[in-house]
């Protein structure tokens, strides 16, 4: 039973045809896990796509390295939502991260993602470096220690549904305080074309929240525009614009988007546009 | 009658809400005009989303401005293809063009984007420094003078149909013939993700033309992936990377996309499985 499984976003539609694998409603969202021609198994959330096989990397990639080659040190990574592991597996192929804490609210797209996509978290479902808890990321932040993490990751949907207070001031102070001194936070960012308001607002707030805060613009084909952004911020020194040589060596044979090159030109791309609303 | 308008893709499908006004078959494609809620009115050919009203910048300022920013002089400029009006217009914003020659084969869509999307070309189709011919623009570039140009832009459609001789060797060997010294050719390269062998192929082969050729990578995104190229390509030096501060200070408030930060991004966000190929 093939046929188009389309997302609709503003008067724009992007589809894949595939066939719905499995379809339900958990306490938070409306889960769908669907195989398509073009890029394998697929996850929707509220209809909305959030990750396919054979398209993961340039979201995860471009979330994770920037972070995690600039941090003064890896050891206590913080990923809050991810629940398709995609974001735990590039962090954990940083050999210094010695503990990630995932902390992801709907246990039901753990389970669905570690069954149906299976190579998206890969081994990070079973390195003993990973500790799994199914549960409120923003309350964790909340109940965390001040300069707990070197590295925090969100990896959370758009701001509407369980997603939504990830997008504010206190979420945003909290994980500025449970950072190390040296650490990063990074956070998806929006599209600055389809949800250009959403977008400048983040890069705004974060930019008054940290010392430094900066947009890097890639490629997700499958979210609305194809257009999309995370943003980088720290105390003290814009580390995440300085890869790590070392780190970045590591990974770089592994990764089909990151290179120190490309996260260069993805922080300088910023649309005139953009550039013109945040100065 | 409202309805979704689709480009279909290898499974994929990118679809805009609207309704046809004009579909009509001219010896070398089918041309559709739509008015979608979104992006305002807008043009496919052969079934492909070309333009729309509130997307066109996107293409149209990554194609021309790192070449006429970067170019020795910009007295005359060739433009092939870009029938919609959009690539003359940009091109003639810079005051340094005095003549400027459109050739597009298809004189359908020359007279559609002139009725029903005036604003794409604007002033261009009025300005007394452009000459529109209707015509083979291969043949063009084959019959003109050597050293006849400052500038070579490629605006086609991708390589089926009647775009099909602007991506092989003998045109770009011509392309490069007509340009005077410290000129710059550039054209459309595809997507890296949804024509990645073309967008590898074309690269190679500008590269092995011309003493220098980069890839720009930019967004369109009702284009397939929304991940879009443009190729640049000179004698002597690479004159496109580094644009001249008088021009560039003229026509950057203008802009939505480009700037000079904007387009030395584009330059190096090149992901890394394409510069593995390119290696």
């Amino acid at each position: 039973m093939s046929g188009w499984i389309d997302e609709h976003h503003r008067g724009v539609r992007y589809g894949l045809i595939g066939e719905v694998l499995v379809e339900e409603t958990s306490p938070f969202q409306r889960i769908t896990v669907i195989r398509s021609e073009r890029y394998g198994r697929g996850l929707l959330l509220d209809g909305c796509w959030m990750t396919a096989e054979r398209q993961e990397r340039h979201y995860h990639e471009s979330l994770v390295h920037p972070a995690l080659c600039g941090a003064a040190s890896v050891a206590r990574v913080l990923v809050i939502g991810g629940g398709d592991g995609g974001t735990a597996r590039e962090c954990l192929r940083h050999q210094g991260v010695e503990h990630l804490d995932l902390v992801e609210i709907d246990g039901r797209v753990v389970e669905l993602s570690r069954e149906y996509l299976p190579g998206i978290g890969g081994s990070a479902w079973t390195d003993p470096r990973l500790r799994l808890t199914v549960g409120d990321g923003i309350a964790w932040a909340a109940a965390a220690a001040d300069n707990s993490y070197d590295v925090v990751l969100v990896d959370g949907s758009d701001p509407a549904g369980p997603a939504e207070g990830l997008f504010n001031r206190t979420f945003f102070e909290h994980c500025r305080r449970i950072l190390r001194p040296g650490g990063i936070f990074a956070t998806q960012s929006e599209s600055p074309e389809a949800f250009q308001e959403v977008h400048v607002a983040m890069v705004k707030l974060l930019k008054d929240v940290f010392d430094h805060a900066d947009p890097l613009y890639g490629w997700v084909p499958m979210y609305p525009s194809g257009w999309w952004s995370w943003t980088f911020a720290a105390m003290g020194q814009p580390r995440y614009r300085q890869p790590n040589t070392n780190r970045a060596t590591a990974i770089a044979d592994g990764c089909r988007i990151w290179s120190p090159r490309w996260q260069r030109g993805a922080f300088e791309a910023i649309p005139a546009f953009i550039a013109r609303e945040l100065s």
